[in-house]
């Protein structure tokens, strides 16, 4: 078999086999076929797409090519969830103690990464003392003790997939369905996981900026799951605007207890609600999803959820008190208001414009090298539909500098006001299974 | 400017600016665009194609990416020839001392490469004592004193070229138009050419298989030359079968003697009438086609063209007596004939297999450390549409060595007999100017 031959095929449009596109992972993986050679075939995808068959294999080729998490000493239906991203996406931090208050286990395998605000363990860090560097059989104990642990990368997972990844986001071969479909699929089952929950994304704040292509990669990824085997369904949901009010570390952490007890912003919790339900009844926890809504309800009503979230931070050397007295995570030196320049109703917060002042004030990382300060981020006090007077706080900036001009700017740029009223925007727009 | 924004930008269908595309070509060129990108790129306009004003930059773009050959201290108009590549095609051997007896000069550069048969360089080898191994001094001052001089690659041409060009040849983006024509037209021009006469060839030995393609190529390449200054035609010409009789090289050699006198194949000579007269006629030697025409019939006719051929040879050291004996040039031991198996008429001589069939005797290379036999190769005995009986010769094969089976069986599954009358195929399908 020739890679050039492959490519050749692709190119006209023919599917490959199962057989070809092995050797095409596994030569890739092991440096036998050269990038220029990979990058031709993932432009050659690119235009021709793949089948729902070829994905599939694609995904299973990417998963064979590292280690493979074994979580078969948890008991229970491991139940993964993976969010597409966006912009103050809090629902990690609590659909993880929200089903595990509930008796879904949750073996969170997690990451730091690029973008607007830190990864979940950078968000988690922000809580005194706790941290993920626990090992393998740690992680299965604490799971099976309190249904919920997170630990940081582990092995060598998905080697094919991470390589190929840096090859298409520098030869404009990131955006193909099914390359997105495969890499996301296949690093949730190499980290072990019997049925997946997706929240894909739509809107200015997305990967997806239109709700179609939202719903190709949807379709492609459930698809995927199908055929080998494990559970998937798939939420599309707004991005917009941020999702819930914080856009940072602590900010978040502090938006996610909040949640927890009852006391979130509302588009959050819904959203964590409809995954969660999901997450549960792919557990096979409860018979229905309504049975599985009531189920988490109840568990925020009670507040088994948040007492779960405490437990789950302790076992992790976390100081649990922070849950009741959120004033002892990191505290930003100032604290600045956005104030309205007119009367009128919000019109648009642009999603991924608001992250990147978030960025700026130093809540992500824009390189691996950046330094994230845990303290900083944002908090809107107005979302989209919502009446506004002049003067009115939009954003509270949490600040270490004083020097915040760019910011405001890019804000003030990015929340538009009108004169007529706004409708809010639709949360969820489909679901997928 | 990056790489992976001009990438997109043909993935997505837009044209690229001249700054563009000098960016990629100079980066390229310089190492600072890696392969991978380059390769991404090739494929993008493998499937969104290139505006003839983007082909005709990146053609220009090529050719300053390396040495341009100043031929301008040869009197008159340069004309080059290009062919697309066939199989049996002793046109430049024949084009060269036939243009240059009447008055136009022929400065050619010429090459060995791989293929059925060697390339020019290796087919006038064939003649004892004749080299290439001349300096530009020499050279210039030979067509000056001959009208003809060939001499071998030479400086640093297209450097992008022949790096873009191998990358395409493993990552399946060789067949795009805008591409081979920026190829073949960046290296014509960088060679010194004033005007360009292109033989397009179509068929089963040819590049281009089929004539829509073929017509596609040439008008591409006559607009390259339109806008960037050089005056240039296309001539599309059957490769459904070999072109005259003999492949191999000293073969070739002793066609291109007999054509010049004007005894050779008929298909072989009519094509050279047809791109010698379109030479001469750029060349500012005759007032028209129909007069360039007859001038080169009555050089054929009185001897000049085999004069001027004897002047040539004599003056790179080559023994000019083969002209006039060519049993002094390299002979085969063996000569075997292939015998008809049937009556009937030949039906289709499959180009490229007979090509390959006496590269298998040895007349080409298979790689570039592979060595050619001067002597061997195939002379056809019959054409398409020709009758043929039982036992009749089809091929003369001339070997070295006894074991031909392997040629045989090949040649007789790409020589097809019919029982009903077949048409000798069409020799010019078009002309492009």
């Amino acid at each position: 078999m020739r890679m050039v031959d492959l490519i050749e095929k692709k190119r006209d449009g023919y599917a490959l086999t199962k057989e070809e596109i092995q050797f095409i992972i596994e030569g890739y993986t092991k440096g036998d076929i050269p990038d220029y050679q990979m990058s031709a075939f993932a432009m050659a995808v690119f235009f021709r797409g793949m089948t729902e068959e070829e994905t599939a294999t694609l995904t299973m080729a990417m998963v064979h090519s590292g280690d493979v998490i074994d979580l078969s000493n948890i008991d229970g239906i491991k139940v993964d969830k993976h969010s597409t991203g966006g912009v103050g996406d809090t629902t990690t931090l609590v659909l993880g103690p929200l089903v595990a208050s509930v008796g879904v286990p949750v073996a969170k395998m997690s990451g730091r990464g690029l973008g607007h605000t830190g990864g979940t363990i950078d968000k988690l860090e922000s809580v005194p003392g706790f941290h993920v560097e626990i090992d393998n059989d740690e992680f299965i104990r604490l799971v099976n003790q309190n249904k919920i642990a997170v630990i940081g990368q582990t092995g060598n997972l998905t080697p094919a997939d991470k390589k190929l990844y840096a090859l298409r986001d520098v030869t404009a071969t990131v955006n193909s369905i099914p390359l997105i479909a495969s890499s996301i699929m296949s690093k949730k089952i190499a980290a072990g996981a019997d049925a997946i929950v997706l929240d894909v994304k739509t809107g200015a704040g997305a990967f997806m900026k239109d709700l179609e292509g939202a719903k190709q990669l949807a379709t492609a990824m459930v698809e995927i799951g199908k055929r080998v085997g494990r559970k998937t369904m798939a939420v599309i949901s707004d991005m917009s605007q941020p999702l819930g009010f914080a856009i940072g570390n602590a900010l978040e952490v502090k938006e996610a207890i909040d949640t927890l007890k009852g006391e979130g912003p509302k588009d959050l919790e819904e959203l964590c609600l409809t995954l969660g339900s999901h997450m549960v009844y792919l557990a096979e926890k409860a018979a229905s999803l309504e049975e599985a809504r009531a189920m988490l309800e109840q568990a925020m009503k009670d507040g088994s959820a948040l007492e779960t979230f405490k437990t789950f931070l302790s076992a992790q050397g976390g100081d649990a008190s922070v849950v009741d007295d959120p004033s002892k995570l990191p505290q930003a030196k100032y604290q600045f208001e956005l104030e309205a320049k007119e009367d009128g109703y919000v019109s648009e917060i642009v999603a991924d414009e608001i992250g990147t002042a978030a960025m700026l004030l130093g809540a992500g990382r824009a390189t691996k090298e950046s330094t994230i300060d845990l303290a900083v981020g944002l908090v809107l006090r107005k979302k989209i539909g919502d009446q506004v007077k002049k003067g009115d706080s939009l954003v509270t900036i949490h600040s270490n500098t004083e020097n915040i001009e760019e910011v405001k700017q890019k804000l003030y740029e990015n929340i538009k006001i009108s004169a007529a009223p706004v409708q809010a925007p639709t949360l969820i727009y489909d679901k997928i299974s």
